[in-house]
């Protein structure tokens, strides 16, 4: 760690010779390995990136140039250049160095990006603030090929080629999003390279052309489009970037740091938008993780040494609720061909890989497309099939729209699941799965229900897909479920009705999802408190935000005088707002203590700590009561 | 009209022999003009695709074949031969035909389509649909190339390429969206075009690329490819489309209706994504709307013989929110340079083109691209500039996620004007801008304010650009506002206070925005109605959804037995259930009545006659006090 142990800044950084950068990269990447095997983190990507971050530090006044990384997993080696090394090893605990990018914690970091996609939009707009001030600050953007099949990077790339920029996109294509990338782009980006045949002809293909009277002296200037279009007559490839106009430069190999660092300064300088085409390996240097990036997108704890990697947790059950949800979809596709499985590039994230491998025709991997995925299944609905749509509660925000305008409307037979939702933990603010229950509560035609253990997550499944006709919307968290035994009999649950999972006296509780069973923690606490005689609250689980259960709520405001509500979603608008708007709407003034998430962006640490902040635990519940 | 008079459906159409089309088209382009010019609706979008629709109905056995429209404006031709003729005088009146293709309405309407871009996405789910059930059907989206400029239609082209699917996508291209189209895509597609040296030239190129050795018989199959990669080398423009490996065919003449049914059975029946190209004009065959198609997208009532426009409101004050919208933008731009404006497609519609024509360089009309357009204003705030990014309030939906992870979370100082909030009337329920109050309340750190009128909304935009630093949200209705004269001082509002508009006792009416004025009109008529020792209700203008002004809810929940909230958003979740939310917190039991939008989507009609159906209209006011 010779040379990295100097470098508290990138301007350290700029001290060296660029032939010291090699050794500087082979110090950050030994670094990352083991700082990650003992703290868990993105890894892969990070490790994918290690002599790009380099290079663009070195080439690159930051943090007066901007770099925008799209979704920050790969900006660890950023992170240790700039200011943070020291602290790397508080990486994603809580008061800890972020997970991702934030501008709040270092103004090297321009962005807070957890999201995909967004990154030339982004940049463009920094270019374009950059011209109006008539500063010379370079802005460049880094996106890795699975974001770029993201609608919003299309969007971004539609504008800069229109717009006076000097935006330049850096496209890290390692063929991967955090699964495979896929799509046409994907397929397009894969092919997109100098054939044989290209060296071959380029010289008497000029000079035909020329003959012809085809390269004129204008189009001499223009060479490398030129060159691009020759590539992509022969290659029987064309290059979109080209076609939008902006110039293409590449592909280059992403991992010899000098040779990028040449490649850099030629282009750093040029005016117009512009993209650099990079091919880089993720994991790259690591050998388990270059064999399995996959698994080492986010791998956990694991041995330096040999890849192994540890289980933090003791024992394999309870399952994860993606297993169940998983290995139930199976069950349910097997029994009903009309069933498809539908996922925006996270089929292993979410466990729709088990029906994947064996009904790998009725599973879509749409790419990084929430949008997409949810009109796509729209149209599957609308001609009969029964599209199951799972997507991570705080990407459906991304999906808003398609959710109303093309299924709710249309009233369709779309089962949406929202996979993490409530607060994931260490992914913190952009991850949380917070506003899904406030934000889909309005939404006319909607069924929204939220599981208390994995049997019901199954129940529920099954009544969205067998029973009903219409849009439902099944909510339920990351990680370890609470039951033993999560097998069950597929059930129909009635839709719109709770139950009351015990009784009590004086208060109600009504939770809605997993919080249920804080919920019975602090309930069964009281009564072993209380002793026998005690006063302890009744407790009902709602399992339906829409429709509520009305039978339950007349109930508890008939017979109790207060009603306590837990939900782990944003206050403002959710379960606890929906009761009251039933308790005023029906005539029943009754105090109402709301629990849920508050108004101001959770940051990251364990699950455990943030809902104890949040108050959300069982002390919490306790003391509500 | 002695053809289209025996068209009732489809089936009748095709009894036709080709030769008897262009008849058919100019007796369904006669009917357009004469119905538009007395009923107003959309115009030149469905003159321009006269000869589509006839082609395509023609040529796919429809209903039975899908034909998926991208944006219903274009589909009047196609509800004319869906049995919708005798009808069409109704189109957007109240209970009469839709604004837009609804399959409430049609069998032939294949998906409610108001917004833009989807169709892509749609139309493959259903073209797999098909492919999963063994069908033959044929699946066809229209999408226009403004449409084309959204990130969702990309995201579909992107899964279309590797999809097995026989989807057909006729590209509809006539350089307009509802203004001009912008971007690289539609640069691209005006370039993308046969040339004379592609002709010239096309056999001896072919010649030497075979003695090259690259003219092969496998690729020789592939012809249509290898021709379009030679137009590409030759016009120095890549064909994006083939890059995405979708076929490509065109550019057509989209106005010549025997040669478009050829090109159609010529392409029917092709296994593959493919995409026929098509060029034509909008506003087609009707000199008017040719010379100005953005004038003539929405013309409102006409003389069918000169296209002279009919004023239908008499008098030309008070002026429109989105003029006084327009006129303050630039008066703020004047004093500051760092104020831009951003608009995805809209400059006309929001009035933006105002401060557009004096200082094209500070605005940005990104294209059909709501999130794009969030996005690229948090990156131009991020780096100084005072962005004001104007959006329809319904097509806000899209860029929801734009809002809370670009903009939200870096507290970033993004000016988010929403146009067209309430019920917007005639355009149904995709255009109702219902939600924004709902699903924006909850993420932190928005301000959310709504003026009662023009001043109103003069100074809040003045506050939100000059004297605040996070991002501000200014919602405001579609159409006339209420006052005489809207100059007024651009003074600061002191954010989260209302206003008390006239006292009373009793009741406290909580309004939000513009429907304050018909509680202003509800209150006068009570007064009159109770003479002077009457007692009535006050009326506080709440200003601000958030903050909520705290003081005026204590004052009305210790001064009045009865709260009433107006708000022309939906019920749940809204300004009332944020009222409820703050007087249980705060240990208030008061009776509350909230009036707003129910839970369904509300049809088309005027917004008079819809604001009396749901209740926000004066007598429904007067009835709730």
């Amino acid at each position: 760690m010779s040379l990295l142990s100097d470098i508290q800044f990138p301007s350290d950084l700029r001290r060296l010779r660029v032939e010291q950068l090699p050794e500087v990269c082979s110090e950050l990447r030994e670094m990352l390995i083991r700082e990650l095997s003992g703290n868990p983190g993105h890894f892969a990507s990070s490790l994918g990136v290690v002599e790009l971050t380099v290079a663009l530090h070195y080439v690159f006044d930051t943090p007066e140039d901007r770099i925008v990384w799209d979704v920050g997993h790969q900006a660890y080696g950023h992170k240790i250049l700039t200011g943070r090394r020291e602290r790397f090893g508080s990486n994603r605990h809580l008061n800890g160095l972020r997970p991702f990018p934030s501008p709040d914690e270092s103004v090297y970091d321009t962005t807070t990006c957890g999201h995909a996609s967004v990154s030339i939009s982004e940049a463009l707009g920094m270019a374009v603030a950059a011209e109006r001030q008539g500063t010379n600050r370079h802005v460049v953007a880094v996106i890795g090929d699975g974001a770029m099949s993201g609608g919003l990077a299309f969007e971004g790339l539609n504008n800069a080629s229109s717009t006076p920029n000097n935006l330049l996109i850096i496209l890290n294509d390692n063929h991967m999003s955090i699964d495979h990338a896929v799509g046409g782009m994907k397929e397009y980006l894969h092919n997109l390279h100098t054939s044989r045949s290209y060296n071959r002809i380029r010289n008497s293909a000029a000079r035909s052309l020329e003959s012809w009277g085809l390269l004129n002296d204008e189009r001499r200037k223009r060479i490398i489009r030129f060159n691009n279009s020759l590539k992509s007559l022969l290659n029987n490839q064309q290059n979109v970037f080209e076609g939008m106009n902006i110039r293409y430069f590449g592909p280059e190999d992403g991992h010899n740091v000098v040779e990028l660092v040449r490649t850099l300064r030629r282009i750093k300088d040029m005016t117009g938008p512009r993209i650099l085409h990079l091919h880089t390996k993720k994991g790259k240097g690591y050998a388990p993780a270059e064999r399995n990036p996959v698994v080492f997108h986010a791998p956990g704890k694991f041995v330096p040494e040999t890849g192994e990697r540890l289980k933090t947790e003791p024992g394999a059950l309870p399952l994860k609720y993606q297993d169940v949800f998983g290995k139930t979809l199976l069950e349910l596709a097997r029994r009903d061909s009309r069933i498809v499985g539908i996922t925006p590039a996270m089929p292993t994230g979410c466990s729709m890989n088990i029906m994947m491998r064996e009904m790998p025709e009725r599973c879509f991997d749409v790419g990084i497309a929430e949008g997409h995925a949810v009109t796509f299944s729209a149209g599957m609905a609308k001609d009969g099939l029964i599209p199951v749509c799972n997507i991570y509660s705080s990407f459906a925000q991304r999906a808003y729209d398609n959710i109303i305008h093309d299924v709710a409307i249309g009233r369709l037979h779309v089962v949406l699941c929202l996979d993490r939702a409530g607060l994931v933990g260490e992914d913190g603010p952009t991850h949380h799965g917070a506003f899904d229950l406030a934000f889909l509560r309005p939404v006319p035609g909607l069924t929204i229900a939220s599981p208390m253990d994995e049997c019901e997550l199954r129940r529920l499944m099954y009544t969205a897909v067998e029973c009903q006709d219409g849009p439902f919307v099944i909510r339920y968290p990351r990680g370890k479920g609470v039951l033993a035994d999560w097998h069950c009999e597929l059930q129909e649950v009635p839709v719109g009705k709770g139950r009351k999972v015990s009784d009590g006296t004086g208060t109600a509780i009504l939770s809605l999802g997993p919080v249920g069973n804080t919920v019975q923690d602090a309930v069964r606490d009281l009564i072993s408190e209380n002793g026998d005689g005690g006063i302890v609250p009744a407790h009902y689980d709602m399992r339906f935000l829409k429709p509520l259960d009305e039978g339950i709520l007349r109930e508890v405001a008939e017979g109790y005088d207060h009603i306590v509500t837990v939900e782990d979603g944003v206050l403002k608008g959710g379960l606890g707002s929906a009761v009251l708007e039933w308790l005023s709407d029906n005539g029943y003034a009754r105090r109402v203590t709301r629990l849920g998430l508050p108004d101001n962006f959770v940051q990251h640490g364990t699950p455990e700590e943030l809902y104890g902040i949040v108050g959300l635990d069982k002390d919490a519940i306790k003391r509500a009561l």
